[in-house]
């Protein structure tokens, strides 16, 4: 199929590449006009605009019979920072496009911004498809998961797409029980349902993602911790992360991919003096408490891990001041400052 | 009635105090000899030492007959930092005790510790009596919150000592229901039940102060934050914490002595800056998170709290290293170092 | 002055009748006809309708020397369920309005409401005031604790009202530090800043209440839990939670108004049979966590305890299936179902 | 080598089947006789108590040139219910123990009892190691993952049995960075310290590991509350689980084992009606919460996780109660009983 892709940061680029190498044809466009340059030096179609983008996407693909421009819809994947800049794109996206086309959000939208789009858009005539993926920096060479949202004939129409993109079922051991059903998410991709639900899905994943970094996290600092002052000397244990990492990836219970990714790094630096302390945070935890609360959903673990991140980000808290001025009030406990 | 104190901080000096004041004899000791002899300028008895305050417990009080010494049982009040010392110094007590004397642990004893010296001092014929305080440095003025543990019989005859120390009645309100009930409980004081009882209450109440405090404390900090430039211009509100910490002493639900506390200090200095950001923790908190644990309560609240102490006192944690170290992997997510 | 109050539920009614004793005349109304024939039997003004209220305002009051209906701008107070029924009732009011008019919003609603209804009304020269309370039903007694957002010129313009509403001093002792500062606070109300910032106080409040209220159910749970049968028969205490809580109203540091009416509750039942363990949550906890998370403060005990009562409210959750259900899958752990 | 297995459910017999298809010949023995007779027919030794095991062991191994009973050390494995029957058989193996005997405690013991009876068992001359492990039902077929503490060489000389339970290298991925290292932890053991580490780090393990799964629990819980009549309408999603679980295995973030435990029992029984809401735990939880508390790091995540378990456990709290009667107190809301 042909395509456009709009956003060529590291995600953008990658899926672009991933899509010529099965060979589809991709018109990219960026900003940066090196990021452009560099695409079509690996055989993109390079676009000058937005309304390039999507001229080029409406000529006939090679060695398909045209049968007029007007009649080919553009599909056009978006992969820019959620927000202002995906929103603005789209707009102008909208404002171009004819009846037919198919607007893809690759990105971290929240998931309430792709509904209201989906509505809108289709008040034109225009289809809006959400893409949840995961993967990172892997999923050029292993594959995007990816989460869709959109109308049913939409997401069978780019079949050709997600399938490629898809890490495919690869060497993972098959699950039983799902003879009969759907094999796409075997192959990893899923139609997850209308508009908005493919990136809410997505957000649940990061949700989750986040709680099972702050196990990890929390569990290696207790290992680390068996070490430290706070305890009597003859109750500490000097353990060695590195092997303790590596040996949970093999045959226990907390194997994962996250604890892969932990056991390398502690490999290559068992300190990691590398790191730092303050931990980011995209939207989508944030969104997932939000979820979690319009349920009613108690979600304990999911929100300390947010909490845990904003906490890591500040030197101290007002709050904790509070506590030493109550504490000083009743008590005379004086607090120390903190420098 | 006669009665030794041994430990003269605070809140030991402030005990003997109060009790001086409504007429009972102090036999006073403490390492700090300069303790002692403010003490006896105050009418205190002086101490040179444990055998000397047991020795002078056993001669007949003023204006008492006396009957022969060895037939009166000392009390002594133990009123020292909780473990090593107070364990210490209880051992030696026993040691040169008599049958029939009692022994008061008024620190911040673990009542698992108060059960265990029970029972062996049982066995010798002391009687061991554990009475948790709550007040600080108010106690001398408002008097102390007590709760008590021991036999019926010895906490009883001990009621002239707890009720001189006890607020008493004052100008709250009593609560309707009473009626027929234990009056001590109106008076601020209670024998919760057999030794280790008394501080197991103290310990609850200690954990859910700390449960209180960290409410107020994030109630502050979201009020304090709704000013910070994480929020864009125009959802921002300058408040004035000092007004409100004020307005809610008055008829709101929150009302509380930890919010008079927190008003009081923030009416001197809303910017608190004269408090640092590590905040303390005595072993209570920590208790109480073990005694839910074994009762299988859950326990979200209280445990929070001590936990925010905790990450409160370090610049950052291992934790957040693997944090920091995941998303690497993942991400490509670099983090910054924290300084 | 003149008011009127649209909304004769209990706090609608009381805050009339407490203005009524003060000498303000009130003009009712609400849907229910019963409700404003009773107010008019004690002496309000009943009005048929919302355009019948803002009639009723723009006559002159008794008293006054009439200078022409139209130069009166009415005030409104709007006493109804935050939401769909408030919004409506202002959107009237506001058509109907004339410039100069003041409408108040006394419930429970979401700031961000606020301020877009400010600007709104604002647009066409009507006032908007928001106004938070705290005090439930004691309010008409011990007066309203109140938080208001609003123009400055316009909340000095209403403080005749404010003034009566809010509790004064009374006997509350008064926090040092306060010389030459705003005494509205001190006698129970505050304007804390433009449209909407009331209510966020408000908002706050109620989730520190929510904080507050946990820890002592965590804290009296675990009270309770020492005589259960999870633990071993020579480690339980049996402990009378009535003397507990009536003894730490009494100079502990854990005294508080909710003290009060936990101590008042169990004094009445001390197994509490009367009450179920469903608890509910008005909007404002969740509203709290989300400013919390928008500000990037860590909230751990507000957002547990919002949890806390969804979990109360549910036989299970799917989650804990999850858990079973992984459980049996490595460890062959049977879970039985829950009846 | 020659081992004794004292205690034959499901984790002990299936070691004993591992070691024996790997050459090792193993005296069994059980309090039920049929478990004994069954590992009989399958090739095992046969032992009709703790005192037979200990002698059978002391007989020199098949094939070896004996060269006195007495200077063969017994080696021998208890795979017993943590607590008291672990801790009886262990004192009764060391009274009938002769010097250079091995015990080994492959349970799930508090690492602080390990420690103990290393000390103890050292002065008689006896060796402990404490093997945690981790792997479950699957370990008979996978190998078992596992974590040891004791004397390195003692840990050194059992390594014949060590190597060829654990799973091996397997078709995991090796970390890079590990050149150098000792490989045994790449072979799924370690040696991780003096005694008492190995079960230390089993039981951060599993702190972790359930952390991890009240993070998969409470996102599932999100997913499926997305359909839920808590929300509107116009904004749920009906989400199919079983193809989310599986997508998700498939180069995403948040692969694990435990996902893979998931995705097949929602592929069996989306709904999971089999499975109850009653969680359990056992003890390593809250003994991963002790330890974080010891030593001051913050472990919301993993004590949210065990409290969630105690939660799911029970019809209501008290606390909830206690947070009912506060309700009713200050604002007449009546909770109506749960059923």
């Amino acid at each position: 199929m042909k395509l456009g892709m709009i956003g060529l940061g590291r995600m953008g680029a990658n899926i672009a590449r991933r899509l010529m190498r099965n060979g589809h044809e991709v018109v990219v466009y960026d900003r940066d006009a090196d990021a452009v340059a560099t695409m079509a030096s690996e055989g993109a179609i390079p676009a000058t605009g937005l309304y390039d983008v999507h001229n080029l996407l409406a000529q006939p693909s090679k060695g398909v019979l045209g049968f007029g421009k007007s009649q080919q819809p553009a599909i056009m994947w978006v992969m820019l920072p959620a927000g202002g800049p995906t929103e603005q794109t789209i707009a102008e996206l909208a404002d171009m496009g004819t009846r037919g086309d198919i607007i893809i959000d690759g990105g971290n939208t929240f998931y309430k911004d792709d509904v209201r789009r989906a509505k809108t858009l289709k008040a034109r005539g225009i289809h809006y498809v959400d893409v949840g993926t995961s993967g990172g920096v892997w999923g050029l060479e292993r594959g995007y998961c990816m989460m869709i949202g959109g109308e049913k004939d939409v997401v069978d129409h780019l079949d050709p797409i997600f399938s490629v993109l898809a890490p495919g079922m690869g060497e993972i051991p098959r699950t039983t029980g799902r003879q009969g059903r759907d094999d796409r998410a075997e192959r990893g991709y899923i139609h997850a349902g209308p508009a908005g639900s493919g990136h809410f899905v997505k957000m649940v994943h990061n949700g989750i993602e986040y709680g099972l970094m702050q196990a990890y996290a929390e569990g290696f600092d207790i290992l680390k911790g068996k070490n430290s002052p706070n305890l009597p000397e003859g109750e500490r244990f000097d353990l060695d992360l590195v092997d303790i990492s590596e040996v949970w990836r093999r045959g226990s219970v907390v194997t994962s991919w996250l604890l892969d990714l932990t056991a390398s790094a502690l490999a290559r630096d068992e300190k990691l003096d590398a790191f730092g302390t303050h931990v980011s945070d995209s939207g989508e935890g944030q969104w997932t408490v939000e979820a979690a609360m319009e349920e009613k959903v108690p979600a304990h673990v999911l929100t300390a891990s947010l909490y845990a991140r904003y906490r890591s980000r500040v030197e101290g808290t007002f709050g904790e001041k509070i506590l030493s001025a109550m504490r000083f009030g009743f008590g005379g406990h004086v607090e120390t400052t903190k420098k």
